[in-house]
């Protein structure tokens, strides 16, 4: 099959490679309904992360089995599935704990920008809907699958509820995901900071009530502004970059709380800072895991509709034209069709 | 009258200074029913954090009002008032979201190892008792003030809930206070990590399940251990290194929260390890205030004795003495009568 390879920074191909087989008897294969291109498969892209040997790109996906090991038991062969990007067996103590992203067998997910994928973990992993969904719905199940999840858990992690003033930091496909989360989740007030007027007009449509263009110190003293002196009671991290962190941090009011979900690069804390600063915080990867079946029903309802983050569509054939695009900005999120 | 002040690092004396008077029409005057030494005098005392001008040392305090300023409506003269080592006017906003140690106006409180005191935002920052407590009970109220409310403190940012898990990190006045907040908060099991017999004693007595000597990677070993290499629920913070902070962050399980109380002296935290540790993590000056009534009420009532953390008892006058007795680790933390 054609699936995608980055070689090295900057050199991502879609090429001929063997077809993905059942390797454990905990796997399944699936049959991808579509796929696409992660802000964090930018990482490795750009060179900012190492990429020690050929890369197999791809951890987002949905789609229909079609094989599964001999000890898979809750899925089965023509089932429509939605997985998290971590895979987890779902029973450890983590798992049970609600942070299957932290499961005791976690591995990631990858080689899903592909028509075919390998599951590992696949009972612990992978949700089935109780019919093949129609194709238009494709777009915002495979949504679900991490970036959607990702801005669900930032809100969640950021403790969203009911009434609060919001503020989302970074408006990538995740942040507006996270705008989302935070209108689901009852925010009064929901303010993204974008500089991009179709992203801002997205975060409208997903929930924003307030955009703020500036950074840094104007950003943070127009957020003052808009909260009268105090701050948010939530902040979400969406990009994790030390500026991003700052722009959170700052954001934030003391006894508030800060979901930070960009992976980290060249951020570091100082703990005096921190402590006077007096933010609860939580991070990490995101345990999607957790929210699927919720979050699978929102979309099947119609209540919810994720997919519109995806704002460039190409044929797999194309994916290095949907990593350029995104790497330049041009596209918020790149649907792949495989 | 005598009061304490610290000259230089390890210089400490008790010399002739002016009685206080009220500065502002917010004041009140108190006459200290006894006063002690903190973990958090020892920064200065020991030359980790700079003495630029001679220190009017001490913090915690209860006593009786001896007058008030024009403006002071809620406390007068007769009444025994307990207060918070930090001073706030609790009616900004962020006092009345629970957070009054970032009060607008915080300030905070000192000269208070003396037999007066002045305590600004005396409306804020004192609660009356509805009669003059008996003088058995004087420790047990002025724990309350700061080495109580902060061990409570670090216990509630930690979310210790009925049944959970908890480690104590910690052996100081605060790590004990911490140990009985978690008690009476209800936690399932309780380790504390200490080395030293007497307050290995005290904790137990206090309310710990487990006690744990290790230190470093067996200390973190042994927490394993004891939760079946799960990790605690919740971890109290009650030190300040960065040998402490790693052993709270590597006991916590993932999803787990940190509560931190012990001001961080060359802590850094690096973005990417909390990310993946994925741990919820709530520090800083205690937000005493807000717990007061509750805990002097837990006192009144006999219900908890945290005056059982004063391990030596000392005139004003020998005030150095008990800096010294604190600094060697011969005393938990010691009581001044004034």
């Amino acid at each position: 099959m054609l699936a995608t390879i980055l070689h090295k920074p900057g050199d991502i191909r879609c090429e001929e490679i063997a077809d993905p087989k059942i390797m454990r008897p905990t796997d399944a294969i699936i049959k991808l309904s579509a796929s696409c291109i992660c802000g964090s498969d930018l990482w490795p892209y750009r060179g900012l992360q190492p990429v020690e040997a050929p890369m197999h790109m791809g951890h987002e996906y949905c789609g229909i089995v079609v094989e599964v090991g001999a000890e898979v038991r809750t899925v089965r062969p023509g089932q429509f599935v939605v997985g998290s990007f971590c895979l987890s067996d779902n029973t450890c103590p983590h798992c049970r704990f609600g942070f299957q992203s932290s499961c005791v067998q976690r591995e990631f997910m990858s080689g899903a920008q592909a028509p075919y994928a390998r599951v590992p973990l696949a009972d612990g992993t992978l949700v089935a809907t109780a019919e093949v969904p129609p194709a238009e719905l494709v777009p915002d199940l495979l949504a679900v699958s991490d970036v959607l999840g990702t801005g669900w858990y930032a809100a969640e992690a950021a403790e969203v509820r009911e009434g609060l003033t919001v503020v989302v930091v970074g408006d990538g496909a995740v942040g507006l995901m996270g705008v989302l989360a935070a209108k689901e989740m009852g925010a009064g007030r929901i303010i993204a900071m974008s500089r991009h007027e179709s992203r801002q007009q997205l975060a409208r449509e997903f929930g924003a009530t307030d955009i703020v263009a500036e950074r840094g110190e104007e950003g943070i003293a127009r957020i003052k502004d808009l909260t009268r002196d105090i701050g948010a009671d939530s902040v979400l991290e969406c990009v994790g970059t030390a500026e991003s962190f700052d722009q959170a941090l700052a954001c934030s009011r003391p006894g508030g709380t800060i979901g930070y979900v960009g992976v980290p690069h060249g951020v570091s804390f100082d703990g005096q800072k921190l402590f006077f600063g007096q933010k609860r915080m939580l991070g990490g990867p995101a345990p999607v895991r957790r929210f699927l079946p919720d979050l699978m029903e929102r979309v099947l309802k119609g209540r919810i509709k994720p997919g519109k983050v995806f704002d460039l569509k190409l044929p797999l054939a194309e994916v290095a034209e949907g990593y350029r695009a995104m790497d330049e900005r041009r596209a918020i999120k790149v649907l792949l069709s495989v």
